[in-house]
């Protein structure tokens, strides 16, 4: 059975992954970009959203294991895209353009369902109003014998951690503090009894986590 | 004019730098000793605490840099004791017996003040009531040319902070979740502004962050 993934989620100093008021022009609110400069530093997220230009060859070896093997995605809806509520239109398709990253199919847990997209490159986008557990079951369908990825926000990694449903979690430290937002380890107490923590410091001013479930 | 200093400052991944629940038994509350294991595994530490055992070159090397050249320290009541409100007796001495490792005058910050108490070794206490600039001034006076550490605890620390008064601070990330108690980062939004932040990672589990006044 595959293995349930989170790669590249990247939280400041005290804990935010992102921060207060998204909207179209903001995707991470007031934190910018800061969160994610450490990964467009690589030619792992260079390839996906521009030209390659100098690479950060620590950073990238950790960016570049997100997409390996993964057979399905799962995200809350905050990371589809900044609406609130029920749906004023359809016609918002992500964030990604008409060929997203994710080249799989791609969950998106929200309480306002509405018509799976097929877009280009492999992705497809189904809407599912379901408990982790549940949109875990259709992942898993969907994904076959390969591993699912919990592609965040953070809502979405927490819920997926508390059910203990998660086997493998790369974590960023960016040596930013945000001061609002909304954070990664609020409820996760004594985390460290079900994961092997293991830190890497980068020359970016990172630090990676890799938390490999015990 | 001397430094104003910060070292070998513990906390979570969630930022906390103390548990919930300091008594006489547990002076970091439900954390019990898991933020400063780390430092149980440096020369240092085991030298002001007890046998020499396994050293972490890594982490000592940060370690032992917390009493060179201090002239003074300042530090929270809460680190001085696990008492709350007026004084019931004045017996309490701290928790470092006789002898406490500080070897200079230290200031204990309180909106309870006693008389100064003279220790072995050079440590002494003074009780004072307050600003950290106040505070500051007074330790500057003691300390000379040399400079002054902020011992914690977190409450302490972040009021120097705010107040822009740290010129170097050393803050360790322990890979455990505490999930309360209280945290360092509050209020300290783009701190990074301030300080060129520098993480190294060790082999014992922890970061070390130097942040040093730009």
């Amino acid at each position: 059975m595959g293995q349930v993934r989170i790669h590249n989620f990247t939280v400041s100093l005290d804990g935010y992954a992102t921060g207060e008021g998204q909207s179209l022009e903001s995707p991470f609110g007031h934190a910018g970009m800061r969160l994610m400069s450490w990964a467009m530093g690589t030619h792992t997220f260079q390839g996906m959203f521009g030209e390659l230009g100098d690479n950060n060859e620590l950073d990238d070896s950790f960016a570049r294991r997100w997409n390996d093997g993964i057979g399905a995605e799962i995200m809350g809806r905050n990371k589809f895209g900044p609406q609130r509520g029920p749906w004023a239109d359809e016609t918002w398709q992500g964030w990604w353009g008409d060929n997203p990253p994710f080249h799989t199919p791609t969950f998106v847990l929200t309480h306002h369902v509405r018509p799976s997209m097929v877009m280009q490159g492999g992705t497809s986008f189904h809407f599912l109003d379901a408990s982790p557990v549940e949109a875990l079951a259709l992942a898993r369908e969907a994904a076959g014998d390969r591993d699912i990825r919990i592609g965040g926000g953070p809502s979405t990694v927490r819920a997926f951690l508390a059910a203990d449903l998660v086997d493998f979690m790369h974590v960023v430290v960016a040596p930013i503090v945000l001061g609002r937002g909304v954070r990664l380890w609020d409820g996760l107490e004594s985390l460290e009894e079900r994961f092997t923590i293991v830190p890497t410091s980068s020359s970016s001013g990172v630090t990676h986590y890799t938390c490999a479930r015990r």
